[in-house]
């Protein structure tokens, strides 16, 4: 777990810039440094803020790419996994009861339950559904976790490869030798040379540069450069995102579900823990990436909205129904505004 | 509210270096950079990281300074505030049952109520009380805000003064004069050239560099060298505090408490929002302050921790009753070691 002394300068984060100041009436009171890129399937930088060649953890900003051997390997297919089931396996979802209900029921048609699960049980995102487990007294189960769909979508591949179940997470083992070839494949870089870490639910977690998990997105929302399988396993996932926005993350306080909504599915996002982003534009078949050094979430909401409305993948009316992830007014908890956020990349 | 684009630079903080890393398997993840000094009462610095001169929102973490007044005008003696309502008005509370019931006596007492509180509503900070109030479909009030007992204080204090309770929070109306003039005399800084923002609370907040915080702190441990009544003020703030632990923070999950509980009451802690702490050491005479640019709790934590080890203003048996707040392995939501944090300052 701990590397020796020797290694750590050399591992450790480049000196990105501040991208997001935080002020308190006339004075900045905190900010946040990190890196974004703005990339084409091709790999051509349009934009570009840090350090993007450094590799960093993608975590579940990559749950589509972890999907793919799902569809290429015929397991939706054969086993009707629809379009629903199918964005929760790329989502990370607020364990709503259109989130849970559709995770348990695949499952159930795959003769598993939630205790086949392996991503480990944390509080519902979706406040209505904590508060009514605090009413009743329950904990939350592995099915409330916002990888739950993932977790489904890997053994959904498993039982279709003949795997046993428990192994779904091996990274040596059949289901993730496949994720770990797509990603690598989409990504541009060598499976073998990707360096892995275990991620909050368990499964592998690769790291990413920017410019190149970019470029997966972008080739996830412009797959004319890819295989016919990929290209339809891509079209299937956008489409299938773009029909089911709250699917993706939640009816609440989810900048992914909202992005998805306000462009009618045009951008096809996601969030990963650690202040990670990753968003394709359908339009114009480029791909904004996003890395906070701090893995704080409310700069990222802020850069996301700001860097999207620059490289004109959101226009001026889906800018300003996106106004509030901004945080352009900081509000004390008696209604008065203390403060403002400003993106400074 | 927005100054003028020529005063940004000047106004934004420091290129502070990186304090705390968080580490996933063998590489680091995330980052939190920042400042830090340990110094005695005439502001001999033993110790400092990043820019120890840069001013910024000291927050809550100063309120035993704020309280200063409440006993230096007689208000508490006058009033019969009592040891435990003194603590609540040094405390950022987690609205238990013990916060929420000894401010509302003490406003009672006044003559005056949870209307009177000017510091509005947020969930209160302990998870027992929140479930509460959601299993009974009651909104959080003024008197769960963890500021409730520091407003309850102002409140005496102007009613001591004999000024209208409407007018505690205004800067410039006695109350707030006075606050302000006692922080710039602990801290040794002009009252008048003090920049002020509005906190959370809607209280004025000033900015102060992390030296002169810090020598404010070690000034309440450590008041040889005060006037009589302030001297007295700040041995009756540090004894309240030692005596009832619980009162400045919670029960569960609050590192002021459990500095203050594990010392016997030697440490004098206090948080502040966006990444400020300071702890005076009644043994050594020395305080250590810490500003987390990015405004996280979890670096502030371990980053606290190290130091007061280091500087050994707690010994080794201490130490291991704090090991917890080190967040030295990280484990994820199925209990697998997953990283570590590391102190690198």
């Amino acid at each position: 777990m701990n590397p020796p002394n020797s290694m750590r300068g050399h591992q450790a984060l480049p000196d990105d810039p501040v991208l997001v100041r935080l002020w308190r009436g006339e004075f900045v009171e905190s900010q946040h440094r990190g890196s974004w890129c703005v990339v084409d399937s091709g790999g051509e930088v349009s934009g570009e803020g840090g350090s993007i060649d450094h590799p960093f953890f993608a975590r579940s900003s990559i749950k589509s790419l972890q999907a793919l051997p799902l569809l290429e390997e015929g397991a939706v297919r054969d086993l009707g996994v629809d379009d629903e089931e199918l964005c929760l396996a790329l989502a990370s979802h607020n364990a709503e009861g259109c989130h849970t209900s559709k995770v348990s029921a695949l499952l159930n048609r795959l003769g598993l339950s939630v205790k086949d699960l392996q991503c480990g049980a944390h509080e519902p995102g979706d406040i209505g559904v904590r508060r009514a487990l605090m009413s009743a007294g329950e904990e939350p189960t592995a099915l409330h976790n916002n990888c739950s769909g993932k977790h489904a979508g890997f053994l959904a591949l498993s039982k279709h490869l003949g795997e046993p179940p428990s192994a779904y997470l091996d990274p040596d083992g059949a289901v993730q030798t496949l994720v770990r070839r797509a990603i690598s494949e989409m990504c541009g870089l060598d499976a073998e040379t990707l360096t892995r870490g275990t991620d909050g639910c368990s499964a592998p977690t690769y790291r990413l540069p920017l410019r190149s998990m970019g470029m997966a997105f972008a080739r996830v929302v412009d797959p004319s450069g890819l295989s016919p399988e990929r290209r339809a396993a891509c079209e299937q996932m956008t489409a299938a995102v773009a029909a089911n926005p709250i699917l993706i993350a939640g009816s609440q306080g989810r900048i992914c579900t909202e992005l998805s909504r306000v462009t009618s599915g045009r951008l096809f996002p996601k969030i990963g823990a650690e202040g990670v982003y990753a968003v394709g534009d359908r339009g114009s078949g480029r791909a904004l990436s996003v890395k906070i050094d701090d893995g704080g979430k409310r700069a990222l909401h802020a850069l996301v909205v700001e860097l999207l409305s620059r490289f004109e993948m959101i226009d001026d009316s889906e800018a300003r129904a996106l106004e509030s992830w901004a945080h352009r007014d900081l509000k004390n908890h008696a209604g008065l505004t203390v403060g403002r956020t400003e993106v400074v990349t």
